[in-house]
């Protein structure tokens, strides 16, 4: 069995899992996002809960199958609650995905993936900049980038061996999305190439796919896998959705529906492994 | 005149005042709602304003028609924001909806919730193991199920008692929201079922509801006509969008078109009373 | 060349430049908005960032083009960021524009207004009530209706003399936009005509228009001349939307794909110029 096939496989049995199991995913992500990433957990089939008082989010995080931390719209009060969050989600098993939105930025986001990444994510999920950004948090580098606001100003290719580093280091699986996506637990890799230019011209379409790995590492074993085929059935909807859309307007409708209603047929014909 | 008769012409007279006398509905609202709730009132004909700081809450109350309280995103200021309106709302004789989301699932819900019913709601809205929560947290039940995250894992039948006893307890109305709507003032009951499945894929569609009943509220005497008027032409509206919808995404933008256009003789011929 | 010809030839090179050099938007809006603004922003061609941690302001502040102050679902803990940016951009000479949302209805919205202003907008934009009550914080009058919630209740023309006034008094563009927009420097005026009665029928599309002007501002010398072309592309978008819209749920996702989209010759055939 081809690579291809063998992934697009896969992906196909776990996203049937998110949509007979409807995992709960808590998410702790910024303003801009909340909107999006909910209809897009539900649309693939995800229950989706944005939850975040300190108060209430360690008992939160004990029946939550997912936990995703989006560090977009930061203030010093999200900051502790993802702290709380993250505590309890180590604590109690729960894996969580870190979504480093506009990392290497400011000093105050390198510090802030500084203290998350103490409470050890199952994925880390960003653009090329922000892996790399990421990885010089963790001492791994000093020569990356600093990125442009929060779209990336590198290419996948170029965030390739630091995201390996980045992997084995946090003993994690490390994705790097955008026109290729690459994903490595260190040991293994695999690149993607589905999707659409458009996805770039929808605010927080990247945040809403950390969201997708999060439902789907709440119905699989194995974190690589998990965002594997997150990010390969969310790619095949996205090109499906570019192939009606007449703007970014008409996109983010068509993704939406085209997430809800992707198959099996559509994952094995379009699935581009590099 | 059959009870579906009477219903659909209070709906059609209570749904042309929202439209010709536009009221002002205050919301102190979650973080994912705030987009689509806002749009909802905006198509409906309502004049949304998402206004939280307790430094201009009372004024605000003090000229708005009526206040949405919504406990989706919750944190300590905000519950001391929903505090100090619900106060003001009191005092000054704002009727106010209650949406307690996510009721059941953490203490801090509890809690707030308990806080909050002592400001005197006019209407609480909520799905079934939302409201079965509630009556829990004002001491009626003790043996409600624990909802799973903000999702109900109760049918809308067995929660009908328990919102009897609740509209009694708090002497105000009380729905119980799903495929089948329960409204009840503990005197007069009502059953619905209008509506889509597709509104259950389409984040922050209940939330939306709570404001619409807010707007209904608005210019109608009686909190139960309100809810039960702004419940109808919801409903009957999210009927008609499930015919040209093909997923979550275009069924959305359909609803806030039908709510826009939705008339007299859609919901005299629609409105289904069980 | 007419007023015509000539505005919408530097309309259209602006917006030529938006698209060709997307510039970085730091906004700090309300909740309500976040999602569209940055969707708006991304259509038009600019790169939107919404960043408001006073740890990190200051530096974000830095590498932007323009800022955005968006005083919607206001907060002190909002406010204290706005103040922390915009002192920042007034040091950094980045310019920045303040949309006055519900300036009027609340003292704290009045005082808050009044901090902001010392630090120098480039361009104020609101509806013709806020611009009124912007002007009346300003002590120049004392006689503006008081706006009821954040819907304008005052016509555009109601509020030019103010506006002239307000720009006079601040050295900045100010711009009272609606069914007639107005724009002014206290020297030079403009009134356009474009848009559509659809637009205050999706929320926060005013919200984002001051946005887009910050996009504009970004790579505009002239301010005037950056709200003039901004305000001009986004009224003529917003008219050939409304062309195909059923209501405002398909107008919203209409007028995105149309910023997208909307070339040199839309603009110079449809820009109305009273």
């Amino acid at each position: 069995m081809s690579d291809q096939s063998r992934l697009a496989a896969t992906t196909a049995r776990l996203l049937g899992e998110v949509r007979s199991s409807s995992p709960l995913v808590q998410n702790i992500t910024n303003f801009v996002s909340m909107d999006v990433a909910a209809n897009v957990l539900l649309a693939i089939g995800a229950s989706p809960a944005m939850v975040h008082a300190p108060e209430e989010t360690p008992e939160f995080v004990g029946f939550s199958r997912a936990l995703v931390i989006n560090i977009g719209t930061l203030s010093k009060q999200w900051v502790e609650s993802m702290e709380v969050a993250t505590t309890a989600a180590h604590a109690q098993g729960t894996p969580w995905v870190l979504d480093p939105v506009g990392a290497g930025a400011t000093r105050f986001r390198d510090q802030t993936v500084q203290k998350l990444l103490r409470h050890r994510p199952a994925v880390i999920r960003g653009n090329a900049s922000e892996i790399m950004a990421v990885a010089r948090v963790a001492g791994l580098t000093t020569d990356a980038a600093r990125p442009k606001g929060v779209d990336s100003s590198n290419t996948t290719s170029e965030a390739e061996e630091l995201a390996i580093l980045l992997a084995r280091h946090c003993l994690c699986t490390v994705a790097a999305t955008g026109a290729i996506d690459f994903v490595t637990d260190g040991q293994r890799s695999v690149r993607l190439s589905n999707g659409s230019p458009l996805m770039a011209r929808v605010t927080a379409l990247g945040c809403s796919l950390s969201a997708v790995v999060g439902a789907f590492l709440g119905v699989a074993d194995d974190p690589f896998e998990a965002a594997v085929a997150a990010i390969g059935a969310y790619g095949v909807a996205g090109e499906i959705a570019a192939e009606t859309a007449a703007g970014p307007g008409s996109y983010r409708v068509a993704f939406l529906d085209t997430l809800y209603a992707v198959g099996e047929a559509d994952i094995q014909q379009r699935l581009k492994v590099l």
